[in-house]
């Protein structure tokens, strides 16, 4: 049972019209609209220690929806009160929130209990709110056949970070360093997101790599796509690693935190002209086709073998008997 | 340092005037305002596998802001996809959500990594949204001096079942499951909280003990109070026990989740109309008072010897050095 399919057995029913949701599960927020001019984006992410951690995932998920940050709530299951982690963490989380204007509204401090005589994981929830005009947010479902498909930024040193912690890769000091910043710390892109408005046709953040995450865009919209390998943006630290890495990496690495979006083609120039003003840069990669496969092809226009799918949190463990 | 004094330290600021923030970190529940009809009342609760639990408490928090539950977020971290866990608690956690008219709106699932070589613990966040009339939120900060306070339901069963728990009291079986019953699934007043609009000066969720909670009201409210012990309102299973136990539990004990609230005298048959419409029993157990003390009187008004603080989630735990 993979994550998505336990959301859709255990929790995922219809929601009724006529209520607050307009969007429920299934996308990178909820949309909540309470009458207003704009409608309220939301999105919750808890994490665990050891694995993704800061509070850009959350807002990655607002730029995925071009919602504008508002405000979030915390809450911490802390396995002590370790006052120089609390200063570094508090620290961190509102320079960051201060940097979007996103504001600390509501939480909750609880403390982990012990798990068989150690302490408990240090376990943080991150819900955020945004908002955006009614009816101008980006959501998975929109891409239409002929659409350009883009990504913001180079994809995949996340990936080798955490490949080169795992000791599958060799790298240099240096580059493990800036390989392990882009893991630890990505830039959620939300100026991007913002500047995408009514530009882009559908949009995911890339947590669970492209070929996972352009799959969710794929579903939703039922099309299926073409990517050209030779054109997905890499570092200079990715390219020079061997080509099974660099295709791993690239395609199916996580925590990434870029965007993946569609426009028309007729879009083009404005697009990038939307990501000079976002100072983001965004590169086209593929386009959307009529079908369901989602196809990499080579510089040769080649189909390629990337038996590779979405990251998945329980996917990796036992199965469960059916 | 409490839980208070942590959230103070380091995540409290002063929230700039003019965002959506009406009312931020302090209050059961934050209230945003997104231009609406409404107000926008939510709630963020983390709940470690072991101590509380259920989606009562998000519930509760927003009875006591007087919302309308309208959606909730959860996030999961599980230590494995454990069908026959998963099954009975989205089915239970459902049913009281159709009760409340509130809907899964979105969330989150991941794995707790292990500790020790054993699975770390089951994590649950809920964050919980409702709505009121703009300016009909009830807070902990409008109480005033000569205000009656009151109680919903009967306090103390929950604090009972722990204290069998802990073997430091002895129940006849069946008593013991009546009063596990309170402590595993309090009744959120929601219907209560809705009542009470307009009625009620101040109002907050007992889930740290009268004593402690009422607390908050009072340091907020920059006023003092006076209960009556002999009106507390007691299940037959508390009253027979020994006094020390009844004081313990009634005042002190955490987990009822019932409401504490206070209104000026002229409104009591509004407040006791307003309980028979909720079809909530509410008892009145005091009155604020000028000052800053909460002085507890026997029957013959002398004041009473009672220790107690609220509950704290690292206050028993070891206190960092200076």
């Amino acid at each position: 049972m993979t994550e998505f399919e336990l959301i859709a057995r255990f929790f995922e029913r219809p929601i009724a019209p006529g209520g607050i949701v307009a969007r429920g599960i299934g996308d990178d927020c909820a949309l909540l609209d309470f009458g207003g001019p704009n409608q309220v984006a939301v999105t919750t992410d808890m994490l665990v220690a050891g694995r993704h951690f800061f509070a850009d995932v959350a807002l990655s998920d607002l730029a995925a929806a071009a919602a504008e940050p508002r405000c979030f709530f915390l809450a911490i299951a802390l396995p002590s009160s370790d006052e120089a982690w609390l200063l570094a963490f508090s620290q961190g989380l509102l320079a960051l929130a201060d940097e979007h204007g996103c504001v600390l509204a509501g939480g909750d401090t609880t403390r982990t209990p012990d798990v068989a005589g150690t302490a408990g994981p240090l376990t943080i929830n991150i819900t955020a709110v945004g908002e955006m005009p009614r009816g101008r947010a980006l959501t998975r479902a929109g891409a239409r056949v002929g659409d350009d498909i883009w990504v913001s930024g180079q994809l995949g040193d996340a990936a080798l970070a955490l490949e080169a912690s795992a000791g599958r890769v060799e790298l240099a000091a240096t580059d493990a360093v800036a390989a392990r910043v882009r893991l630890d710390r990505p830039t959620p892109r939300v100026a991007l997101g913002l500047a995408l408005r009514g530009l882009a046709t559908a949009c995911i953040d890339i947590s669970d790599g492209l070929i996972g995450d352009l799959g969710h865009i794929l579903s939703r919209s039922k099309t299926g796509a073409v990517i050209e390998w030779a054109t997905i943006p890499r570092s200079h630290l990715l390219g020079i690693q061997e080509p099974k890495i660099q295709l791993r990496c690239a395609l199916a690495g996580g925590d990434d935190y870029e965007l993946a979006f569609t426009a028309p083609a007729s879009q083009r120039s404005a697009i990038d002209a939307a990501g000079r003003v976002a100072r983001t840069p965004v590169t086209r990669v593929g386009a959307i086709t009529d079908g369901r496969d989602l196809i990499v092809r080579d510089e040769a226009g080649k189909p390629m073998d990337t038996p590779f799918k979405a990251y998945d949190h329980f996917g990796s463990y036992e199965q469960p008997k059916p």
